[in-house]
C-alpha cells in the first residue's frame, strides 16, 4: 500500500503538530491507513491458522537494531512494515484451532471500544485524570464483589464509592491481583499495634520478631500457580514458605494433608499467614474444596484467598457455579477479566470480602490519592494504570449474566465431548478429566493403552520416559505445522503412580471452536505419531523391557 | 444513533457466535458503530476543554447498580449510553489547556495501531502466545538500553535476544518498574551463598540474619515519588527504612547530607540496599546530580538506581541529555514510556546496566517460561501482559530520536518562556523555576510579593497558611470552570525557609499548548483570585498582622 507521495520523512514541529492534531476522518491518510489495517486484521483474525512458522532466530533478525532511528518515518511505510515483520508473525490467540492456552477469542465490539479507551487515555490513578471511569471501574469491582459475596443492596450502597474502603483492586493482571492479596494478608496480620508501628512501616524481619514467629508460611496445593512463590519472593516471605500441599487423584489439595501442615507451622513457631484455594488450576483446571478450606483457615486465623483468576467467570453459571461453593467465604479472591470473561490482556481483578481490609497497603502523596479523595491509587500495587475496566463494564452490558452463561455452559460441554472422543480412541487417553473447560491427555499406542493402567510402578517408570518423549515430539511438531495448538505441561498423576507425565493440555473457551476442529486436532496429531516410527519403537522397546 | 430495529437483545448461541465473528467491514452494524464512536472521540479530543464539571456524586448515580445486568444490550445502545455516561464526563487528558499532569496527548497513528495490538491479543508472558512480539519487545528494551547507556554493538548483538539474560523488563507503569529494580537489588545483595539459599528462597528475615544487617536502607531525596515507599512496603523493607535525604534550595538531593546518612546508616548496623536517584521529580521535574550519587552509591556497595519515569525521554535530546549526566553509572533506569514518550497508559520499563542482573528473579513453570526458553514471564514482576511495547516501536520509528528532540526541546523552551511569563506578573511569581517541562507558581497579591521574599521565617509562617487557602481555591475553581487545568502540589521552598506551601504545578509536555494559552490560563487565575475578595482580604490582614 502506498499513501500519498514517497519523499523522505521530516522532523519539523509541523509535521509533529499534524500527528498530534485530530485528522480528517475518514479520507485521510490516517482514516485509509486505518481502514487499511482493519481489513488486515480481519484477514489475519479469520484466517484460523496457527502462527505460521518461522524460526525465531530469522524473525530476531527482523528486530536486530539497537539504536533508536534517528530519522522520522512515514506512517504509512512504517504500517506496512508492522504488517509484514509483526502480524504475520504473532500468533492466532483468537484461531478456534488455538485450543492451548487461556488466551481465547474476544468478541468483536470490544475493539472500537478499546481504541475509544485508549484515546481518552484516562490515568486511573487519580480522580483528576478518570473522572467518571474511577465510578465506573468501582462499580466493576462492586459487580464483580457482588457475583462472589453477594451482599445485599445496602451493602453495596454504603461501600461501593466509598473514599476511604474499596470492594477490590483492578490489576494489569492475576499475578499482580495475587500479590496484592497476599499483600494486603500479611499487613493485616502484623498489623500495627500500641507498641509496633506494622510491618507496612517497619518491614518482615521486625513484625515476625514483634509478634514472636519465626517465618510465615503460606499454604497452597502442588498445583498452585507460580505467581504465589513469585509473590512469596517479592513480599519478603520467601518462596520455600509457599508450603506445597499433596493433591488427591482429582487435582484438588488433601484437606487432611493441608490440617496437618498448617498444624506442624504453627507448632513450630511459623504462623500460616494465609491459605490459598485454587478455582480452576491452571494445568488441569481442577477447584480446590474451597468451603473446607475456609473452615481450616478459620480455624488457623489465616486469610483465606481463593486464586479464580481463571475459573471465577464460572460463577456467571447458575448450573455450574455450585462448582466453587466457599468462595464466598474467602477474605480475598482473584478473578482475570481477560481469562474466561474474553476482555482484551491487561485486565485482572482482587476482590475483598471486608472493604476495610485493602487499608492495610493505603499510601497518600501530596499531589494525588491525598487522604480522603477517591482516588483509586491509595488501594493499588500498581500507580499509573489505563481506563481497562471500561472493556469488562462493556462486555458485562453487551453480553450479559445470560450471556456469559451460555458461553461458560457451553465450553464445559465442549470439554466433556473433546474428553469423550479422546477416550473412544484406542490410541489416545484423557489423563486428567475436564470439571471447567480445560483437560489433559496424550498420545499412546493402541497395544500399551490397556495393559499401562494395570502395571506396576516400575513398570510405569520405565515407560514413561520415552512417552514423554513422543508427547513432547507430538505437540511441537503440531505447533510447527501451524494448523493448531496444544499445550503441554507436566504432571504427575495419581494413576500412574506420581510418575511425572508430559500431558497435552487443551482450553475450549473458544466459541469457535468446533467438534469437527477437536477431530482434526486429535487426527493430526495421530498423524504426527505414526510419522515418527523411531519414537513409536523406543516406546515399544521401553514396554517390551519392562515386560509389559 | 439507532442501528438495526430495536428488539430486545437476546441471549442465543446464535447471537454469542456473532459477536465473536469477524463482522464484514465497513458497511456492517459493528462498522457503523465504529465509525460513530471515531467521530465522536475526535469532537471530544478536538474540543481543547476539560472536562465538563458534574458533582462526582452525579456521576455515581450512573455507576451505582452493583449486580451485572441479566440480559444482554445490543452494541448500538450500550454504545451510546457509554458516550453519553462515560465519554462525556471523562478528563481531556489531551486538551493543550490540561497542563496539570504528566498525562498529554497522543500522537493520532497510535489510536488504530492500539487497535490492532488490543486485537491481536496477545500475551507476552511467554513465546506461545506472543512470536514476533517477543522479539520485537526485546528489541525496543535494547533501544532504551542503549539510550541510556550506549554499550557498542556487540554487547546488543550478545544479550538483546539471549534467553537467560534481559536488557530489562517491560511493565504496566513506573511502580511496578521501581519495585522491580529494588526487588532486583534487594535479592542481589542477599544472594545465596555456599550455606544460604538466598532471600528469594528464605526469605528477608533469614536474609538480615545470615548477613547479619540489622536493617535494609533505600536512600532517595524528599522529592521521591511515592511508589518507593509503596516498594519498601511490599518488598518487606518498610516504609521507615525509606529514608528521605534533604534536598538543595534547587529541590535536588543534598550530597553531603546523602553520605552523612549512609555513613550512620552503615555504623548503625543497617546496610544501604540502594540509593535512587531521580531524573525528573514529579513535583518539580528536577533532576538530582546523578554522577555524584553514583560515586557515593559505589562507596557504600548499593545498588543504584534511577528513577526517570517522566525525565528519561530527555535523553533523545542532544541540547538537554546533559542533564542526566551519570545516568549511565546506574544499575537500573525507570522510563515511563507513556510519559514523556506520548504513548498511551500503560508502558514503563526497567532497564538493567548488566544483563545478568535479573537472575535474581528468574523463575520458572512446568508450563510456561521453562529454563532456557526466551519466554519474558520469567523476569517480570507480571505475568500474562499485552503488546504493548508494539506502541512504543511505532512511536520510535515513526518519530524517530529526532522528532523526540524537538518535542522535549519544544517542551522545555515552552516552559521557561511560561516561567518568564509570570515572573513579569505583578501578582504571580515562580516558586520552583523549570530544569525540563515542568514549573510551579503562585498567585500572590502584587503588595505582598517582593515584601514576603524579604520577610522573616516568622512573618512567612504567619501569612503562608492564607496564601494556601487562596491557592487552593484558585486552583479548584478553575478545574471547575472546565477551560483549564493545572494540578497542585506542596512544597517546602528554601527562599520561604522551608514553611509547607501549596503551589500550581504545569507540566507542558503538551506540542498543542501555545503561549496564548498560557496567557489565558493565568489571565483565568488572576480573575478567579480578584473575585475572591474575602480570600485576598484574609491574606492582606495576616501579612498586616505580621508586620509585613
Amino acid at each position: 500500500m502506498s499513501v500519498g507521495p514517497k519523499v523522505t520523512a521530516k522532523v519539523s514541529m509541523e509535521s509533529l503538530f499534524r500527528i498530534f492534531t485530530v485528522p480528517e476522518a475518514p479520507d485521510s491518510t490516517l482514516g485509509r491507513i486505518e481502514q487499511h489495517l482493519s481489513e488486515n486484521l480481519e484477514d489475519f483474525l479469520s484466517s484460523h491458522i496457527v502462527a505460521q512458522e518461522r524460526p525465531l532466530y530469522e524473525i530476531e533478525q527482523d528486530f536486530g537494531l539497537s539504536q533508536i532511528p534517528e530519522q522520522p518515518e512515514f506512517v504509512s511505510d512504517h504500517t506496512e512494515k508492522l504488517l509484514q515483520t509483526l502480524v504475520a508473525q504473532s500468533v492466532h490467540t483468537a484461531s478456534p484451532r488455538f485450543i492451548g492456552h487461556m488466551t481465547s477469542a474476544l468478541p468483536y465490539f470490544l475493539l472500537p471500544l478499546a481504541k475509544l479507551m485508549v484515546g481518552l487515555n484516562q490515568n486511573l490513578v487519580k480522580i483528576e485524570t478518570s473522572k467518571a471511569f474511577t465510578p465506573l471501574e468501582r462499580q466493576v469491582l462492586g459487580m464483580m464483589h457482588h457475583l462472589v459475596y453477594g451482599e445485599n443492596d445496602a451493602f453495596y450502597q454504603r461501600w461501593m464509592h466509598n473514599a476511604d474502603h474499596s470492594l477490590g483492586a483492578f490489576c494489569s493482571g492475576g499475578t499482580v491481583a495475587n500479590i496484592t492479596a497476599l499483600w494486603v494478608a500479611r499487613n493485616n496480620l502484623l498489623a500495627p499495634s500500641d507498641s509496633f508501628a506494622g510491618v507496612a512501616a517497619e518491614g518482615l524481619p521486625a513484625g515476625l520478631s514483634y509478634y514472636g514467629y519465626s517465618r510465615l508460611v503460606v499454604l497452597v496445593s502442588e498445583r498452585g500457580h507460580y505467581s504465589l512463590s513469585k509473590a512469596a519472593d517479592v513480599l519478603g516471605i520467601g518462596r520455600k514458605n509457599i508450603v506445597a500441599v499433596p493433591t488427591d487423584e482429582n487435582n484438588r489439595i488433601q484437606i487432611d494433608a493441608l490440617r496437618d501442615i498448617a498444624r506442624e507451622v504453627t507448632e513450630s513457631g511459623g504462623r500460616v499467614m494465609a491459605i490459598v484455594g485454587i478455582a480452576g488450576t491452571t494445568e488441569t483446571g481442577h477447584i480446590d474444596p474451597l468451603d473446607e478450606m475456609a473452615a481450616i483457615a478459620q480455624s488457623f486465623e489465616a486469610h483465606f484467598h481463593v486464586d479464580a483468576a481463571w475459573g471465577g467467570a464460572t460463577l456467571m453459571s447458575d448450573t455450574h457455579r455450585a462448582l466453587l461453593r466457599g468462595i464466598e467465604l474467602a477474605d480475598s479472591v482473584t478473578i482475570d477479566a481477560h481469562k474466561q470473561m474474553y476482555v482484551p490482556m491487561g485486565a485482572g481483578m482482587v476482590l475483598f470480602k471486608d472493604p476495610a481490609l485493602v487499608n492495610a497497603i493505603e499510601h497518600h502523596a501530596e499531589y494525588v490519592i491525598r487522604r480522603g479523595s477517591k482516588d483509586l491509587g491509595s488501594h493499588t500495587m500498581e500507580g499509573s494504570r489505563p481506563g481497562m475496566a471500561m472493556l469488562v463494564y462493556s462486555a458485562l452490558h453487551v453480553m450479559g449474566r445470560k450471556g456469559y452463561e451460555l458461553l461458560i455452559n457451553t465450553s464445559i460441554e465442549k470439554a466433556k465431548f473433546f474428553a469423550d472422543l479422546i477416550d473412544r480412541q484406542a490410541d489416545f487417553e484423557v489423563v486428567t478429566q475436564p470439571e471447567l473447560c480445560l483437560l489433559t491427555y496424550r498420545y499412546i499406542p493402541a497395544s500399551l493403552k490397556r495393559r499401562l493402567r494395570a502395571a506396576s510402578p516400575e513398570q510405569i517408570a520405565q515407560v514413561t520416559p520415552s512417552l514423554n518423549v513422543l508427547t513432547k515430539y507430538i505437540q511441537k511438531t503440531q505447533r510447527e505445522n501451524g494448523r493448531s495448538f496444544v499445550s503441554r505441561t507436566k504432571l504427575t498423576p495419581a494413576q500412574y503412580h506420581r510418575e511425572p507425565t508430559l500431558v497435552f493440555r487443551s482450553v475450549l473457551a473458544n466459541p469457535l471452536t468446533t467438534e469437527a476442529m477437536l477431530r482434526d486436532i486429535i487426527e493430526e496429531q495421530r498423524d504426527i505419531a505414526e510419522g515418527a516410527p523411531g519414537l513409536l519403537q523406543r516406546v515399544m522397546d521401553a514396554a517390551t523391557e519392562a515386560g509389559l
